[in-house]
């Protein structure tokens, strides 16, 4: 540290998600050379006993029960937000009008004219700003662009993408925010803009699209018994879509899929390979090559090494293992490098607010059954 | 054999699925205690040698260049059909007419309306028939119906059902027969009707769909060089579909899935468990059950063995595995059973018209992009 | 058929190995172009109902309960043994002796000694033989040689093999024909000379080892109640090895080994690359080469087609899978190939008489506790 | 932090295994409720520009070039050793006698009688020490060895285990410290160490073994060129093993695996079920259970979720998965629970002793060509 200039978090919201991104920064600051001396100054939640709990357990300096105090706070330069989604906008455009970069959770915001408001509020003040896509952060992600960037797989024809888990499935369990439609929609909302932003990430932008939701489990039981609420949200949505490259495709959001924990999975065919990937294995990628000598093809699992960028930051050799955490590291590393001066690599606002239109537009396809074009 | 009737088969076409079927009939009569006693009666072909050729090194009795021989042959009782889909309807027809039973290569029938004339007239002659898809003969697949009819993995909620191949994947591959629009159709109707089955056999009626039929080589040479020809049918159609009993899911073909040679999956998901499904490995079945006690819970690979009725007439143990042209002897057994009074199990003329009413369905719904009721 | 010259086959033994080398017989007269007429001439078995059942079931134009008719019979060119190994040694000599080609079911005899006094004879008679080590007939394990032979992989040295299943593991299951010392031994004798034929299939001679055979299960109940019987024979056995060409490695023979149903793999690396294979999906090989771009290394999963020799004589495509009894056919194939005065392919008597010596050899330095060398 | 008692770290060794006890420090501290607050005092590298270096980057108060100011200083409470293995025994005793606690890097020292003088220093001087086979830290690491203790697979028969990577495969790659015979020996002494500390862990101690030590590259270049140098150590050493319960097994230590980069498997087989794992996929764990349903029994997947111990603590999902480096911070975590005052859980000074030992022994047997007892 010493001769960096530093940088002051503040972090709001001391749930999974803030301690992720407070592991996050302190071992970003180990494993990475970042441009600056990453100070954990404040740590905020409305709750101000778990901000304080949260303070001493992750590190920060100081805690607080109200985060507009982050707002006015000389020492805070960048303030991450990782309450529910229906808080972000209110939080990060006071954040940006108070002149801070803001590092968000995914989804950006329950709908896309908010996350466009938020967008629009960054552009107009230069805000550096993130959205926590942290699966787009992966070296084998990295990879997979890399290699259809290159022309290895050729031009690309197909997309499949899965978003799926099995948290819902029991219809046992209880309502909850999750279910609640103030937060956008359902599994889509929750996951769906995952495989969004993936699909975006790889593939391009998305033309039109026709979507499905569904509702599986129509009833579920309120917390602390005493009756049932009916739901309103997706159980699953499937979308067929085609991306303005000319590729089609489709993709699918589940959260009732018994058994799976983390399916989120594309497989890409182009004219001349394809790759195929599972977020359960998110250290391997698989890649055929329809150029390998005929009778030795194949679908070739590539492990993670030090020869592809970023891993080499947290094992020093190939098998090793990056975990789900390091990927939010590296996310606050792309971060950081861009509010030192340097091109925004991964999904700022405006990405999320094209993943939250293809999110909205995906329910309102649902409604109207219809396929429909991706306003511009 | 001896005491056992004698059972007179010919057999229509010479080619790879001509073969398969003999190779049917020999294996079901050896591993088999068949209610027949097979003969191998009659090779014909349209090319008088290709059926002599055929009927030396397939072991039949007879050959011949007229098949209409077969009508009026009092030792043939059963007409086995494996010619282009295009002949179907005409040949089954006059086997119908003439007293024989039929057996039929997939599809049935390049159009659902000359499936339906095929099927009625089997069910007013009483004809026993059945449609060759043979992946539903696996006793893996048999294992993944018996699974979910036993309430094992709960309510069916979802079902992803893909079939694709790469065998179109290279645009300098000529233009063929397979995208005659007279066949058809393209991926869809040569491959996806193999997806539909299972998803018929496995979670029963579709009630309505939504498809999207895309063509991503969009010209391709003729053999023997001089120009090239459009493409008019589908490399690509993507389906989502609503089942009669509430199950929801999506289905795909896809020929140019460059990588992939044989990928008939399928992942159900049921509200206590879930099964995954690749043809690439056909003697495995993945099932997940949410019963199993907690912490100790993923999705187990059953393979194959003499516990799963059929496998063991071919493997006195597990792990040998059956292959490909195991499962047509299966599909003679159940056919040959059926045409001895039993009750008919397999794909018969009425399924292979629903199957093939939902192809069309869902070209019609790709032209109109529109969702479509299936008709009664 | 026609003008193909005929060839009478005796088969020996109607149980699961008599009716796979049938269907073999069957199979390959189908699938190959075959030097001769294949004439399902005569079944034997000790027990003349068995034998006569197996006539019909099978397709045999006769049946006998008196093997030795074999011998006088002039209708017989191949003698086909697939009875308990105790049983090859007369079979085969009396076989050889009458002028007939033998085929024998692996291994090929109890004990080293007989087995050679076999291959002398053979040798002195000119006599065509072939041991069924048909795991070896898989065109995966063809490419594997060929991947070594044509030093796709560098220079071999290391191997891994591995035979292990579990049909011995439950200690209630009872005492039987198995277990008896007479056979020559237990897991190793039984199904660890396949790993020993693999080993040198595709590395070639091994120059010394040493074995470690344990029994885990020490007593079993008799078959049909009244006490149980001391375990003699080996559970499991482990050997180092030496290969001639300098490469090292150790196999497994393990009949206990609870939940592997057919684990006959194995892995081999050379200088540049290396093999994995795994019997329970015999239709793959794994391929890693590190002349493969870096960070785009990986094994990647080569599935059988028809551009592997023999593949395609089954089915067109690939993906669509051969099974264990096809690997009987190519068996089938390869001997009458060599009666017909072609090279021989497969493993002969002389390669079954080598394959024995290590497991006798093995056994031995096993109660010596010593590494012992191979004899010459 | 604030109540908690500190406790100051000085670490020795900047180099990969130093970052990643930074790490584990670093990440322990902020997802376990640690008994200490977590002071990174000092950090200590023979390079004092290295030191001054890590300091910075990894978060440590003072940097020093000479470990030895370490024994002295007030503030160390925790030598933490992460230096290369010849040093290891001169540092840890000087730190016992300093009166620390000592956590050293894998394996503990080049030779056994080194380790023991070590673990006896400690043992008369009651130090808290910690040997830092990380890979018995993983969660399904736990699970395996909980299953086992359970019953749940029965009695333990047989262990097949297995560490090999590719790192000295290539030929050209130049003679390195690892082939230094100093280290104690080349592959089984690198890695092989871990493949025993995993067979003590799950199945317990060994009785006695036979190794064969091989080297496959005899000569290697020197770096910088001019010349090249013999090779000594061992390339592969393969084991055969009896543990002191009664199972046997086989262990493989494998440094020139061509392909394989983290193949640390270990395949496990009860009386009752099977147990399946590579450490290349270490967030899952294959269970077989002979109990499960006949027909539906199979190797069932388990993923790593927060039902598993430990893993919640960095993830509140399944299939997130955890990173080779969180392996450490859960060792950290462990050994500060037993400086605490709590049970020393992981591999102690004793344990690193036991598996020295084996090493050592397995190098003589390969020497002796012979079984060898392991010496009480």
């Amino acid at each position: 540290m010493g001769d960096k200039k530093r940088i002051g978090i503040g972090l709001i919201g001391s749930g999974f998600m803030g301690k992720a991104h407070a592991l996050g920064f302190a071992t970003a600051a180990r494993v990475f050379d970042l441009p600056f001396e990453v100070d954990l100054a404040v740590m905020a939640d409305i709750d101000e006993a778990a901000a304080e709990r949260a303070r001493r357990s992750l590190g920060f300096r100081r805690a607080t029960g109200d985060w507009r105090t982050l707002l006015t706070d000389p020492e805070i330069d960048v303030i991450d937000i990782t309450t529910p989604n229906v808080l972000h906008r209110e939080m990060a455009i006071a954040a940006i009008a108070a002149g801070k970069h803001v590092y968000c959770e995914k989804p950006l915001a329950p709908r896309a004219p908010e996350a466009l408001e938020m967008t629009e509020a960054a552009r107009a003040a230069g805000t550096i700003t993130q959205v926590g896509f942290n699966y787009l952060k992966n070296p084998m992600m990295a990879l997979a662009k890399e290699i259809i960037a290159s022309g290895e797989i050729g031009e690309i024809r197909s997309f499949r993408g899965i978003h799926a888990e099995d948290y819902m499935a029991d219809a046992a369990a209880p309502w909850t925010w999750r279910l609640d439609p103030a937060g956008g929609g359902g599994a889509l909302a929750d996951i769906g803009s995952h495989i969004f932003a993936t699909a975006r990430h790889l593939v391009g932008p998305i033309e039109s699209l026709i979507a499905d939701s569904v509702i599986a489990v129509h009833e579920r039981p309120l917390l602390g018994g005493g009756g049932s609420r009916a739901v309103e949200v997706d159980d699953a949505t499937r979308v067929l879509v085609r991306f303005a490259n000319g590729a089609t495709g489709s993709l699918e959001a589940n959260w009732i899929a018994t058994g799976r924990k983390m399916q989120h999975d594309f497989e890409i065919y182009g004219s001349k390979g394809g790759l195929v990937f599972t977020q359960e294995r998110f250290n391997e990628l698989k890649l055929y090559r329809a150029d390998d000598p005929k009778g030795l093809r194949g679908f070739r699992t590539i492990m993670a090494g030090p020869e592809h960028p970023d891993y080499g930051a947290f094992c020093v050799a190939p098998g090793h293992q990056i975990g789900f955490n390091d990927l939010k590291a590296i996310e606050v590393r792309d971060f950081l490098a861009a509010v030192a001066g340097g091109p925004m690599i991964g999904p700022d606002f405006a990405e999320g607010f094209e993943i939250q239109k293809l999110v909205d537009l995906a329910y309102e396809s649902s409604r109207a059954q219809a396929w429909l074009k991706v306003p511009a």
